[in-house]
């Protein structure tokens, strides 16, 4: 299933370009989460219970064009985002050789050496909203595709071999960047905690549709220019065993994302540009990127 | 006002050894919010129209021992942590001479040159909780007493002038790092966020009755010996300055805490230990080190 938030936060699943509004089906979850951004990560924690009413659910639901709704992010409060330092050797190589080259060098190094770090979840965008470039005269910021791995039940010290069991679906996070030529000025994650800079969607992708999320390709463009094309075959450490690694430092709990990094061909993107990204059987997110709003 | 949280997510005022449960009174919050980890965001967020209702209904709410009653994080969920990476100068010149020199040099600069980093919120802890070391032989476990300023309305863009009208009040925060001698193997983020390594409480005292949150004096304790001792008058970049900075990046909600540093006498804690810390004015957390439970 491709469940979607919309509106006010109503829940829906998503065919090609309509979506059905499954939030009356819903009533598994405890009313009190309905209308609010945590109604998802509380359709995530009980959704064994809750897939088989969807199903049957589907045939009778109000069927609406995704034009005429407002896609949310999907997962509006992950309780926390995490996120794999570099994990394509691809853009290992091309950021030591950048002008934007990271100053802390961990930045450089895989998960398997160094762990994750935190994203500010402040900066959680949706399928709806612009890229705000801040005005900050003479910096650069980057754009980044990532698979993103929606946690479904928690996950506290678990193996490798297990974690499928904790996975509730994927989806495309893009991790925008402030970079500076020469030395990095500023704390890498205040870097990538500007508001909108971690757009996500359009929608989540239950983990029973992705059979191989080992073997997805991913693409980001910046207006008609392919900038990053690449394949999680390639990823340096495995969505397992990053999820095993996260699951031996903090419980990681339904709606926590974990950004598995980005790929090769990283670069600036301008105020008046499109960023349009796509992963396999994961959706387009199709972006404009304007000067901040406020 | 002493607002603090306790057994199944209760709203209570304390005062000296008792709290009195005030959660009938909070009917201004929708009850879906009711005990559920969130009710306190709600609190926060609605508390001017909550203030004369609470004081009026203390005289007659059920008044309890602090010892009966199981306090719980003030802030079990906060949408956003973000922290100071080093505000006082003379941390910095004991990292700077330490054998646990960081090796992020970022991490040795000031938030006026460097920004904030963000951390993990499935490390939040409170009162009753232990601090639980995972098994990591030859590392260290070094402790940071802090002041946390928690976010009462929401702050996107605001000047320095403004941001008293921003704060909701004031808590102690302990920020736990696994540290390595010579160089930092791990993210710092991923460090600092381990379950259990972000302590907060024992309540959150609201900032009318914390008059100059720049002069408060900060301790901390080993046992019974005196590790860190100091004053937040000698923050490098003060609460005001701090708060502008975030908000030029990204929205502060309701609950949302900023750590505003550590000052110097960080040092390893062990199994078997118990950290005490306080600050004027905002109680006392008194917490065991023990082996990881899980």
């Amino acid at each position: 299933m491709r469940i979607a938030l919309f509106d006010q936060y109503r829940i829906g699943i998503v065919d090609g370009a309509s979506v059905r509004d499954v939030t009356d089906v819903t009533d598994v979850i405890d009313s009190r989460w309905h209308g609010s951004p945590y109604v998802i990560n509380e359709l995530i924690e009980h959704f064994d219970e809750l897939r088989a009413p969807l199903r049957a659910a589907l045939a009778s639901a109000e069927e609406r064009s995704l034009a005429d709704v407002t896609l949310l992010p999907p997962i509006p409060r992950p309780g926390q985002v995490l996120a794999a330092p570099a994990n394509y050797h691809a853009h290992i190589a091309e950021m030591t050789e950048s002008r934007y080259r990271p100053t802390n060098q961990q930045a450089l190094r895989s998960p398997g050496d160094v762990g994750f770090f935190v994203m500010g979840s402040g900066s959680i965008s949706g399928p709806a909203d612009a890229i705000e470039l801040p005005p900050m005269p003479g910096r650069a910021f980057h754009h980044e595709v990532e698979l993103g791995v929606v946690i479904g039940k928690p996950a506290r010290g678990i193996q490798a071999g297990q974690v499928a069991d904790h996975i509730f679906g994927y989806l495309i996070l893009l991790d925008l960047t402030l970079r500076t030529e020469g030395e990095q000025q500023e704390e890498r994650t205040m870097r990538k905690s500007f508001e909108t800079f971690t757009p996500i969607g359009p929608f989540i992708v239950t983990a029973d549709e992705v059979p191989d999320p080992g073997n997805l390709g991913l693409r980001l463009w910046v207006n008609d220019e392919l900038r990053q094309q690449a394949n999680t075959r390639d990823l340096i450490v495995g969505i397992d065993e990053l999820i095993e690694q996260a699951s031996s430092v903090v419980t990681l709990r339904p709606g926590d994302i974990y950004a598995t990094g980005t790929p090769e061909g990283v670069g600036p993107i301008e105020v008046g540009d499109v960023v349009r990204a796509e992963i396999d059987g994961l959706g387009e997110l199709s972006l404009p990127v304007t000067k901040r709003s406020w």
